[in-house]
């Protein structure tokens, strides 16, 4: 019988070409998912994520399910998954869900976080996790910033994709700064978010940050509905897909 | 005039043949240093380190020094060095030192830090930093273990270099456990380590805490002098040049 089973993976996405299956390239997180199950249930299986991480971003709780025809019990699947997956991706749990479960179209609330490292100090053991900034930041403009851009608003000048069809509207349900020591660590929670926003978002408060930018001008930014007014796209490294919740 | 500075730094290990410079390759963290260090200086320049450390193997603090002829303050060689070190070798600190100190030679103490991952539990972001052993381990047992090595020892069982004709003799004086989670700390404490001895003590201990070996055999196999009769040689990856310290 197909059974519907749900994953919570993390991964380092250093060295993959982000989570979605793309062509015939295999340097997906997706990709190399699928593969593994292939082989384990003896046919093509489809591996839903509950969004694309882009290229470089990492995971510490990505879900994703897929159905499949199997005997196996759900701790023999993560445990095959992680003796043959790479080092860089873990099966954290894998369990039965309903069958009309979708853990894109069902995903509630999302949690990203981003890391930043704003003093002198060159990281050397967490390199790969952290966005190497060097620099200053003012924190309380930054929240000030953030206000601005809380609540629901149309986030088209925060979407890297011009071609977006469908509805940029989303709701931000709260940006938390939390500095630790010369580590600023920012977090974004909300409904969804589209293609590169919550990496614009996080380039827009540094500039704001450095003061490039004043904390007001988020509302002409959201206003404009142009991604040139937005600031820059920080980089991959320093982000995580933190958290995925669903409605019980 | 030619002064000796001293610099403390840390290194991620994996993708270096070691601390030393061996013919004509680069790939070692002295053969990196000494490469910048020449461009700044315009000359020449031998870096000491304290110890060598084994390809693969990191430093959380490796200490050396170097006698350089330059108008450039410590802390201005400390920058330059960052700026031009690949990012995975960083300097932490650079300041004078009387002419006569040498890393090496004046190491009164060293301590290494071994990781080993005895859950099940497979590492993402540490991955490179911990040795995946996978299985359960019998501290207490180890703990026995390790009182049989305490003290001053001929330590040639446990020297991978067969051709050492110097003296194998050298005093450990602490081999400390900490138990965090499925994660094993085991940290070294000696007046100085022979090539490999930190690896092979780890083996041996873990060959211990699996119950193939009894506490007991410690003795006979300092006894012996003979690398064969000693454990495994524990993998580069979960060993950390810890601290160095030296006479006031």
């Amino acid at each position: 019988m197909i059974k519907n089973y749900r994953m919570v993976l993390e991964y380092d996405g250093s060295r993959y070409d982000g989570w979605q299956k793309q062509g015939n390239t295999e340097q997906t997180i997706q990709g190399k998912i699928e593969h593994v199950l292939e082989r384990m249930l003896g046919q093509a299986v489809e591996v839903h994520g509950s969004g694309r991480t882009d290229a470089g971003v990492h995971a510490l709780a990505q879900v994703a399910n897929f159905h499949g025809n199997t005997g196996m019990r759900p701790e023999e699947i993560r445990e095959y998954l992680n003796q043959y997956l790479p080092e860089d991706i873990r099966i954290k749990t894998v369990e039965y869900v309903a069958e009309r479960f979708h853990s894109r179209l069902h995903a509630q609330e999302k949690t990203y976080l981003y890391q930043i490292e704003m003093g002198k100090k060159k990281q050397v053991f967490e390199r790969k996790y952290i966005y190497g900034l060097f620099k200053e930041l003012d924190i309380d403009a930054m929240e000030r910033a953030a206000t601005f851009l809380i609540g629901e608003h149309d986030f088209k000048s925060f979407c890297a994709n011009k071609k977006m069809k469908k509805s940029t509207v989303r709701v931000l349900k709260q940006i938390e700064f939390k500095q630790q020591g010369s580590r600023l660590l920012i977090r974004f929670t909300g409904n969804g978010f589209l293609y590169n926003m919550v990496r614009i978002l996080t380039g827009t408060l540094i500039e704001v940050g450095l003061g490039q930018r004043k904390a007001e001008e988020m509302k002409k930014i959201l206003n404009s509905k142009d991604r040139n007014e937005a600031g820059f796209t920080a980089p991959p490294e320093g982000l995580f897909l933190e958290q995925v919740c669903y409605k019980e």
